[in-house]
């Protein structure tokens, strides 16, 4: 499994993505999930992926095939986030459907993107795009999306982040939900590739990886673990008609 | 969906199970997933059921018609609780692949099981009944089991808990363990239904029912909620290397 998150907050776009990628226990590589494309100063587009690891790396092969040949529907030509992610859509779906055929299978072949940015006169946007190729955006209501092994780590975001958040909390929030993960989940595996995008700053992040000894990152587990059992300890005593 | 969580203690086993049942968000229905049998002072069995209602129901039912026709193989005289789970996960088998023959469909008939307890002259045990109609027990490194949308709640419990916790500790993890889910998944709701076997009483768990509205619960979610979000903000700020 794989576990990535993304936050479109008002002042930029924070994601995040493990590295860990396995097929069975025995075998367990490290693969990054983070893709940043772009032209400064006119459009930044960064793509997270989770699930069937050949059909991740295809469909990003894809579209830097497109790139280099110039193609009209191109992630550097396409006039809008929303098609972008229609592209990526529609490329996950056709490499899925060809393994499938091949494999005469109907399972196991599927990968879902994350895919965020800014495109020069339009607002930064963060798309979730299905295995079937349809998709859903980020809201200011819900300002944060996940793929792959999501759930461990959706309660800290529920309660911590909202759109105006600042990147320093999300930051924050999303280093908590991947250790919460990672201590819940074996498939999901440090280190983690950060990558921050600036609203308006049209300028393609240039991400940063955090390994598991990092020193903020294990000054941070260790105050998380710490005040969450100094939370529960602080509790009073369940009434007595609790233990009935 | 449904998320139960037992824990086996060194005191005790505390059991936990939500209430909500649902087939489609507009068939919601509150149903008691916690079942509690025994004799007085001789066994004290309690089983938590996730999954397929109607299997759930049907495995019950089994399982009382065996103490009613005081069958060998009944709760009442079964010599371990091995055996006790042994049944349980048979039977669950059998109604599962009934209904799969009739339904002529291999999909979504499937119930698991917390099945735990002691008898006299022997230690508590805690089992965790799969549908397929194995099981595995709770040991002192493990000590709790969780059947059903069991993800959410997961991390608090690996974190907080150990065998030699006391039951007021796995009350209070257990009730964050829950609220973190119902907050987080839509088909996991209150009430939620607590008993408490105290080890070697052989006193049958009376139960309690904590509504949402609970003033202690309440009391433990705002401390809870408001106690994360100052771990979150007495971090330091990441380095600025973080936000590339």
């Amino acid at each position: 499994m794989t576990y990535c998150a993304a936050i479109n907050l008002k002042d930029g776009i924070v994601f995040a993505s493990d590295t860990r990628t396995n097929a069975g226990v025995d075998h367990i590589s490290t693969f990054k999930k983070t893709h940043s494309f772009g032209v400064a100063g006119e459009r930044v587009i960064t793509i997270l992926s989770a699930g069937n690891l050949a059909t991740s790396q295809a469909v990003i092969k894809m579209l830097k095939k497109d790139i280099e040949d110039a193609s009209e529907r191109s992630i550097y030509t396409l006039p809008s986030l929303f098609d972008i992610a229609a592209t990526v859509g529609e490329y996950a779906n056709q490499v899925k459907h060809k393994s499938q055929e091949t494999a005469m299978s109907q399972q196991g072949f599927g990968s879902t993107f994350l895919v965020g940015g800014q495109l020069k006169g339009r607002s930064s946007k963060l798309y979730l795009v299905y295995d079937e190729g349809n998709f859903i955006h980020a809201t200011q209501d819900t300002p944060f999306l996940q793929i792959g092994e999501s759930k461990y780590g959706k309660p800290i975001l529920d309660r911590a982040i909202e759109f105006d958040s600042s990147i320093d909390d999300a930051l924050r929030a999303l280093l908590v939900s991947f250790d919460s993960t990672a201590r819940s989940n074996l498939s999901v595996g440090f280190p983690i590739d950060i990558s921050v995008y600036h609203t308006n700053s049209f300028t393609i992040p240039q991400g940063r990886r955090i390994e598991e000894n990092d020193p903020y990152f294990q000054n941070i587990r260790d105050k998380w673990s710490n005040g969450l059992i100094e939370i529960l300890q602080g509790f009073d005593a369940p009434p007595d008609d609790y233990s009935l």
